[in-house]
C-alpha cells in the first residue's frame, strides 16, 4: 500500500488517500482516509487536481430516497492526472491530464457512431453506485466498508477510478481551475445552446434559472449570436451577475403581479421567445418555459434535473397547434471525447471565457464550505483544490 | 337573388344553394337550401366541386361542448371554382380552380415570412364560427337564421365564402377528386413526415393510427426513403390496406399481451424508432409514441386532434435523459400558398400517388353515408361530389 505520490510506485496497488464522504443525506461530508483499489481492465486511476461543486451534487447529497445511497463519494466536475491504468487502456498513460466525465463515449455503439446522439448505449448514463463495467466499487473505508460511486466520477477524493470510456485527455496547459468546469457546467450550458438548440444569430432566448448552468447557456447563446438573452430568477441580485455572461434583460419570477411568468415573457418578446431553457429542474417551470416560447418554431430545452418521478404536463391542444418543440439536453448534447476538446479549444482560443464562473476557491478540507457557498446563492462555481 | 349557375349573373348578390347543415351534434346532417352572401372585401365565393370527409369533421360533428356550436356547415377538405371575388382580391378571378384551406398564409406576418413556421399570425388558426377577418357569417338559412362557419372553409355547401388568405389557386387539370385531399389529409400527413419530421432515408418510422392521416404519413415517410414503416392500429384489417401506402410491418395495439405498446415497438425496432407519429388524438397514445422513439435522437410528432382540455403527461426524467424531441404538426407544417403547389406538383409528376386514398365516392345528397363509411373503418377517404 502506497500513499500514491508516485505513479511508478503505486501502480497496481491500493492507494490510501483522503476523500470527502457523504455518510448521511444532507449532513456535512466527512473527510476520511480511504482505500482506492487499482484500476481493473479498461479503467484509469486518476489523481484529482481540483473539482468544482455542481448543484446536482447537492441534489443527490440531499436526496433520501433511491437512487440515493450512502456512504457515497460525490463529485462529478473535475480534472486530474492519470496515476495508473488498467489492462487494455492505451488511450491515456500515467501523467496525462484528463477530465473524467459522467457520460461515456465508447466510440463503437450506434449512438457514439451517430452525430445525432451523445448517449452512449454500451455504457448508458445511470445514477448508479458502481463502476459502469463491473457491479462493484473501487472505494472502501479503513474499516473495509464499501463506499459507493457517483455518476461514474466521484471526484471528491484525492484519487478516483474511472472507466476509460469516461475519460477525456486534455491539454495540460489549461488551468485546472478552469478545465474542471468543462466536466459538467460549461459543456451542459454551452452545448445546450450551441448544439441541442442550435440558437440562430439574432434570436431571442429566455433562460429560466440563473445558476451556473443557466449562465453557461447565456454564454452559449451569446456565442451563437443571440440578440436578446432574458434571464428569469427568483433572486433579483442575479441580474447584475448575469449581465457579465451575456444576459441582457431580467424577469423576477416572484414579481409578475397578476400575470403568469409565461405571460410576462411573451409580452417582453412580442409573442414568445425563439428558445427557452429550463435550468432549474421544476416540472412546473418546464411548462412555463414551453408556454413562453414562440408558436411556429419555439424550442424548449430541458436541462434542469427533476426529482425522481416528476411528470411534465402539457396541453395537447398547444402541442398540436403551436408547432413548438420540447427536447432534453443531457450534458448539452456534447459527446465527451469528440466534442469536449473542441469546446476547450474555444476556451484556449479566447472565444469562450469561463473565468467569471469561478467566484470561490477552497481547500479540500473546507469542502463543506463550498456546499454552503453554492446554496447561499452568491456563488457560481466554487473550485475545490485537492492539494492546497 | 340567383341560383348561382353563372358567375357574371350572381356576382355581388346572395346565392341560394344547397348545404348540409349540422343542426344537432352527432345527428345526421340536414340538406337544406340556404343563402350565401356575396364576398366582402378580401373574400372569395367558391362553388365547391367536391369535398372529402375528414375525421376532424366527425370529431366536431360529435362535439357537444364549446368550441362546438350549431347550426354549422362543416367540411374543410375541398376543391372548387371561384364564382366571384370581393374588393381587393387580385390573386384569383372567377373561373380559377382553388383549394380553400383551414390555415391562412397572409404572406406578410413574421410567421409567413419565416421558413420555420406555417402558422400565420395575422389570421391565426382557430376553431371559430365566423369569417377570419370579420366576426360574422356568410350563411343564413331560409328563415334568416345565421349558420356558423367551420375552420374558415365550410365546404359541405354548394357555395361557400373563404378569405383570400385561405385560398390556393391550383392547376385546373388536376382531377378534383384528388385535389380536394390536399386541403387536409395529404398535406398534413406527407408534410408531417417530409417537412416537420424531415424523415431521413433508411430510418425506422412508427405510425400510431392507420386512418387516412396515418396512411398519408406512411406515403410521406416512403417518399423520404424510410426503410421500415411500422403501423399501429386496433384493427388488424388495416395492415393489408396500409401495405399499399408503404407500411411494412404491423402492431395490433390490442394484442400486446403483458407488454405495453411502447415495449413492443421498442423491441421491434431494437431500442426505439427514429420517428413516431401520433395520428389518433389520444394523450395516452402520445405518451406511448414518445416512449417508443429512440433515445438520443427519436422524434415524436403529434398530428392527432385531441379533445379540448386534454393534457399530455411525460416523465421529466425521460425528457431530460433521453434526448428525445416532441413536436406538433398542424397541417403538416405546410404553408398553404407556398407549399401546396409544390406538393401538388409531386402528385402531377407521379412522384406522390394519392389514388389509393379515395375508396368511396358519393353524391352530395348522400353525405350522411360518407359519415357512416368513415366511422365504419373500411373507408379511407370518401369524396362527396356536389354536382353529381
Amino acid at each position: 500500500m502506497e500513499d500514491g505520490k508516485s505513479s511508478s510506485q503505486s501502480a497496481g496497488k491500493p492507494i490510501r488517500c483522503k476523500a470527502a464522504i457523504c455518510r448521511e443525506a444532507g449532513e456535512p461530508l466527512v473527510i476520511e482516509e480511504i482505500m482506492v483499489a487499482p484500476p481493473c481492465p479498461y479503467e484509469v486511476r486518476i489523481r484529482i487536481i481540483c473539482t468544482s461543486l455542481c448543484y446536482s451534487d447537492i441534489t443527490f447529497w440531499k436526496l433520501t430516497v433511491p437512487p440515493a445511497c450512502v456512504p457515497r463519494i460525490l463529485g462529478h466536475e473535475a480534472v486530474g492526472v492519470v496515476e495508473s491504468v488498467g489492462e487494455n487502456v492505451n488511450e491515456v498513460a500515467p501523467g496525462d491530464v484528463v477530465i473524467p466525465t459522467f457520460l461515456s463515449e465508447c466510440g463503437e455503439c450506434e449512438d457514439c457512431c451517430s452525430k445525432r446522439s451523445n448517449l452512449c448505449s454500451k455504457f448508458p448514463f445511470k445514477i448508479h453506485p458502481w463502476m459502469p463495467r463491473y457491479e462493484n466499487s473501487r472505494f472502501t473505508d479503513l474499516k473495509g466498508e464499501v463506499l459507493y460511486h457517483f455518476l461514474f466520477v466521484s471526484s471528491f477524493s484525492e484519487y478516483t477510478v474511472v472507466d476509460i470510456n469516461h475519460v477525456v485527455k486534455i491539454d495540460p496547459a489549461i488551468p485546472p481551475n478552469r478545465a474542471c468546469l468543462f466536466g459538467c457546467c460549461i459543456a451542459t450550458g454551452v452545448g445546450a445552446a450551441c448544439k441541442v438548440a442550435n440558437v440562430e444569430a439574432g434570436s431571442t432566448v429566455v433562460i429560466f434559472g440563473l445558476g451556473s448552468i443557466g449562465l453557461a447557456v447565456a454564454k452559449g447563446a451569446k456565442l451563437c449570436g443571440a440578440n436578446r438573452i432574458i434571464g428569469v430568477d427568483v433572486n433579483p441580485d442575479k441580474f447584475e451577475i448575469a449581465k457579465k455572461f451575456g444576459v441582457t434583460e431580467f424577469i423576477n419570477s416572484k414579481d409578475c403581479g397578476n400575470e403568469s411568468l409565461s405571460q410576462v415573457a411573451k409580452e417582453m418578446t412580442g409573442g414568445g421567445a425563439d428558445y427557452c431553457f429550463e435550468c432549474v429542474g421544476l416540472a412546473s417551470l418546464v411548462q412555463e418555459a414551453y408556454a413562453s416560447c414562440r408558436k411556429g418554431w419555439g424550442k424548449t430545452i430541458v436541462l434542469g434535473v427533476q426529482k425522481p418521478g416528476s411528470q411534465l404536463s402539457l396541453s395537447s391542444f398547444e402541442v398540436l397547434h403551436s408547432g413548438k418543440t420540447l427536447t432534453g439536453a443531457l450534458f448539452g448534447g456534447v459527446k465527451a471525447k469528440s466534442d469536449l476538446p473542441l469546446l476547450l479549444k474555444r476556451y484556449t482560443d479566447n472565444e469562450l471565457q469561463v473565468d467569471e464562473f469561478v467566484t470561490h476557491e477552497v481547500k479540500f478540507q473546507d469542502i463543506n464550505r463550498a456546499f454552503e457557498l453554492l446554496m447561499g446563492g452568491k456563488c457560481i462555481r466554487c473550485v475545490i483544490w485537492m492539494d492546497k
